[in-house]
């Protein structure tokens, strides 16, 4: 009997969890945050600790395994997580500890887990890294396999659990990314060898099953931004921001940029988190990225050495959402001692969280770069979770007994039991929708 | 005195031609056909001839220069037409012949001509091929000069008149493409050049003056199309359409099939014939491309041979408008012995041109192609028009002491206008809207 | 027992059929065509007749009922139809016939399908009229009973199968008009009724259901049906196009004409035959508008007579998609002697229906008019379908044990069942997502 | 000679002034605020007072008008007002004093303007009351008539200038609305009578310039609000929000509560200031209305009263912009002890203004009344402003020698020099576009 338990991420894109029960052995996949509820919450409460524990459950922050860990708890496992994003491991500090189990992931993943753990000031004795590759016993009759995929971030894997009843397969937060600029492409050797061993599940991400074609490379972003910025040359400085786990793009700026004859600074705390995790995994070597600037007053000293400067820097900054007291933010508000003019450029290579909030912070900066008549590029990017026919792609490679789609709401994973339909997939015969809170059981 | 007249391209896009008079001396630069009425007119009536003139007049599909040849016809000095595209020179056959001038423009643009007054059977005696970066003298107080600029055809130009008031620039149909993948990149060494000399007048693009940002590079489609053939090659056949002028995309079609080991055929007459011109005129070499397949038999029988050999062939096709009679039209309806089917992929390397006909044409051809289970790629493209800062990086180059913006309606124009106000051209005072049928006069 | 098996509009809108088996039991509520592909085939074939029945069922018009027929065909003891829109009756004269029970619905529908079966040549001996609020026996174990509903259509009616299990509604096609300008507001009291009775099942609309808000009444039109033709008083001609099924939209447009002194004809087949059934049916009384004009001869002299009249005359005329060959694609490309200039009038009293087809059709009319400088007024329109917060009322008003929306494609389907979640319905415990060839069973 | 001289509102919605100098004397039409930039600096400034005169010029929130009081100050003879929206009149309190010449509006708009002086401690001693129709001699040679219009606020008039040179109309902020509830309909003849007098030029609303259609009457929102309060009757509270000078909206609101039973309570400042306003000068009776609640300790105590009752209000309120600190802000956030749910209303008689500020507030206003499951109705509304049909109606009306758009940037007042074109008006020859800050000359 295998029996799929929804937690999050199966009605809105957040707060990722799900209990996976093998004839009575539980393994816990991803254990995330909904970020625009963290927003909201850390806006009245500035100082999260594992006291709130409650007050982020209830203010649907994080996931609500209450009853669940009284009733089933004991037979949890592992806990395995895809990727460092954090909807997916968030959490990890506040519900992982009471269910006595190890809490598995790549080694970027798990360094990005210890940073949180640290913040948060929890001990976790029982951290496993999992290279990708490489199988991993969980019990007599589970092993599991992290199988790499390319995302937005470093070290991202589907996770393969061996089971008696076939090879379950959650995969959430995955592209094919054929020429990716950082790590190695989608494994499809192992995918299709896991096919032959016959796939009863499969869980998978649903954000762009509703966007026809194809998602692009990393490599595409890469020859955007080179484009981009070197239009953007005779300017002064140029400003690039994007998203702190985003190495692979980060290690492009850099690299372009210095191509280019343009030094390049990098500001900010999250950016200084994600940079160090890939260089103490080895994702980067040390040396490849300049250091971080950190402090406000750092900061501020470095711009004014860039004002005098003008041609000669790229500054890699946070702020692409318009988020208030980002980098961005604090420039455009005159925080700084940074006189933005029409001689400045400022890339957004990201593109726009569309929440309220977002929308509006970045409809209010965007007001001010115009008004200073700023050069601005925005959308420079490509989205890191599969499209329409990636989707067909990975359905056609596993030809999974059982499909799941999570990772959006009702319509996101309707629009994947659509796409799914002309491989014979039918609702509720061998596709199905569970929301958060439901579960489903094969026999 | 210098006085500009608005033919056509001022009101909507398309039917460009404008007359600049010099003193009394008067240049015409492009002469184009309105596409959506011509795509009208020729439903009504297939076979065009030169007898059609004031039909094509009265029906708005060329410009109609009646009262101009009567009035001002022999001050013409000199026909110069910036690109072949057929909104700015397809009425060349109909409307230059009266003026007894030379009509000049870049080889290749000449052989697309001479082509067009081969279908309609007009012989023209002065077609003056002109290079890039060579003057030509028009009279003894005018020179003419191409400037080499980057579009979506070959041998695209921006027409500088050097005139005793300072240069007048017509920019019409450019991007600044910095990485080209045919042909040389925009002459910037010469705009500056020019710019020194002292600008008097630029007329510009306004296509995509309200579009933010900066229009990319061709080398970003190179990449996209890379990326979406190589998700493709588990596919039986892979058809890409395109538009048939656009030499550069095609032959990095080619180029990209070939390295992953898919041969290619080219189908359709428009293809030949521009493939034909760029070959003689040395745009490409003879051998780059395979040979075109034109007539209807030989392209279903190339079909049932690819039809064979699932897994060999890439297909460049016409249709990507969804054009009734086209290619990608007969195929879907079943006129050619090929069955499409899920494994077989459609690529659109454009993007659809916003007329209710193409929208609903392409519309339901790709409903057509859903409901074959097709995999199917829209929009890789990227545009052949400048965008915002584009244009702002155009008038840094030239800072012109006139600014008159082209190609658009009064909403395009209006927004070349506004951003070129942050370096202080104000509306009416050095920055002009003139629409079709106006002129305006500089004492 | 009781089984719901969906043979059309719970993938897409159109080609409405269910069969409700009760205890071995059947009745088949509604038996539409998919006028998508009624049109496309229309376009191969001119005339449609009973021996097209397998081309349409294999082309996907109506529904494919083969199977099932052989199977289950003696068990269907009633066909039940909702209201007379061509997608929830036009199949009746093709598959009515060999179920040998009686076909059921209120008056005025009864009269479309009579004319249908005319048109098709087909005697049918068993249609039945039903009055709403009177009991209809269908067995011993089943009564039937036709609820007032309110739609864009007149005699629109939900429909109550009395079981031993408790009630089930089919409502399909409905809004909630409290004011209606012809005929009787929905029957709520009715409803609460059934409520206490105890409601096993219901099956809804979903066409609107992620409309945010609530869908406005038809006086809402009335009003803004007067507010322009008052605007449009000055003008020769105002002709008006909108649903020929829309008799209370008709009679509105009749009346307020009438009420600024302008007289009123009605052009087109379709407007007759509906009136008249309206007429026969006792919907509208006899002289309550116009005769009808038919013949394109009469039409085209009528119009001549207008034209002489300006200031004289409202046109109620059919082609509000821009339909080929329909009224005013024929006047606005000249196939009448009347000649629209800018001194016109055109109100489009409807929304244009989103295929790729109606949008070029509509988008090319347009154009032509706006050539012409012809006034033109669209959307004056509200939809016939209930919103949002109207689908909770319904949910609320009757709280069934079980819910399973319709009418949509699976987006719309997944849209209804979000909005029952407040009121405790979820996913596959007591709301239900079916697809068409999908069945699910109640034990 | 006549002179144009464009302070605000012809860049952009917001701080209408426009400076018409006939023969060497002044008329100043409108004195507003830019609103958007007033709420920012509002944000930074609680207490604005006339000493910030300086800064709220340097910020852009109201007109400059420096240069032209140093040079022409001395010519102004009247400043004219044309209804009292703050983007119109909100300057009045800074700039008009140092004119030493009367202030000219219709009663209801200088009761507004007194609300402003008392606000801001200013005292004017011109403040001169002028009913529409009536005509007021500014000089020898200028005499002013205000012609009443219908628009959002009671008491809206065109502004009719008779000069020996022919009439001068400044038609800002107008609807044709034949039904107005509030209020006379516009007055035809009046304008009939003026373009027999002959029309020298109009300048013209452009906000809706490019909406198609018809802008519908007040009466069309009555009947829209009557068939939404009557869905939503079954509700505890009714909370309906809308713009507080929209005195004829409130009415309505007020009488459809009042006859369905629901007593009526209306909270907020705004609201009181234009209510009385209102009944001060007629436009309402006192007693129409119910008193305004202002003191939130009032409205407290109001809302625990309402809750107890439920079924028997109708709370009409601000925020509907989703406002930080408006009532409905606070409602939804928990300050004032009403717990609202799904079986309360809101009702947003309003639509959002785009501005990325407004855009977000509401969105979160929305989400957090979703959250709750509360009944929202968004967009009860139609705009105030003519749209391209009524346009062209007023052109027809007036014929005026030359037409100037005004209100809005430069692709609205493009939209509107585009639909004047089919009555003949050309640009630059007897149609303008001047922005901010230019001026134009009539010799």
């Amino acid at each position: 009997m295998i029996k799929v338990k929804a937690f999050g991420g199966y009605s809105k894109i957040g707060k990722s969890m799900t209990a996976i029960d093998i004839d009575g052995e539980i393994i816990l996949t991803d254990m995330g945050a909904d970020i625009e509820k963290l927003v909201n919450f850390e806006e009245d409460k500035n100082d999260i600790t594992v006291n709130d524990l409650t007050a982020l459950i209830d203010n649907g922050v994080i996931p609500d395994d209450r009853n669940f860990f009284l009733e089933d708890g004991k037979k949890v496992k592992a806990i395995v997580l895809t990727h460092g994003h954090l909807d997916h491991i968030w959490a990890v500090p506040f519900l992982s500890q009471k269910y006595k189990c190890p809490v598995i992931a790549t080694p970027f993943t798990i360094k990005v887990i210890e940073n949180l753990m640290k913040n948060f000031k929890v001990r976790s004795l029982k951290l496993v890294q999992l290279n990708t590759g490489t199988m991993y016993k969980i019990s007599d009759s589970i092993k599991l396999e992290l199988v790499n995929i390319t995302h937005s971030i470093p070290n991202s894997s589907m996770i393969a659990l061996h089971t008696k009843q076939g090879v379950i397969i959650y995969a959430n937060d995955w592209k094919f990314d054929n020429t990716p600029t950082l790590g190695k492409k989608p494994d499809y050797e192992r995918l299709e060898e896991l096919r032959k061993e016959g796939i009863f599940l499969l869980i998978s991400d649903s954000t762009n099953a509703e966007v026809d074609g194809y998602t692009f490379s990393e490599s595409v972003v890469k020859i955007m931004l080179e484009d981009i910025i070197k239009k953007s040359l005779d300017n002064k400085t140029i400003f690039i921001s994007t998203f702190s786990s985003h190495i692979a793009r980060i290690k492009n700026i850099v690299e372009i940029s210095r191509k280019m004859n343009r030094n390049v600074m990098i500001f900010g705390r999250s950016m200084d988190m994600y940079i160090k995790a890939a260089i103490s995994t080895g994702v980067i070597n040390r040396g490849t990225l300049p250091e971080v600037t950190v402090r406000r007053e750092q900061i501020n000293n470095a711009l004014k050495y860039v004002a005098e400067r003008p041609g000669k820097y790229v500054i890699i900054c946070t702020g692409h959402q318009g988020e208030k007291g980002a980098f961005l933010d604090k420039l455009v508000t005159g925080q700084y001692q940074y006189r933005l003019s029409n001689e400045d450029a400022v890339i957004f290579s990201s593109r726009t969280i569309p929440t309220p909030v977002n929308e509006a912070n970045k409809g209010m900066l965007k007001n001010a770069l115009e008004s200073l008549n700023v050069n601005v590029a925005d959308n420079v990017h490509v989205s890191g979770h599969a499209s329409k026919n990636d989707h067909k792609l990975l359905i056609k490679m596993l030809m999974p007994k059982h499909l799941i789609p999570s990772h959006g709401g009702i319509e996101k994973l309707s629009a994947n039991i659509e796409l799914a339909r002309e491989f014979g997939y039918e609702l509720n015969k061998n596709s199905y929708i569970i929301l958060d809170g439901q579960e489903i059981t094969f026999q």
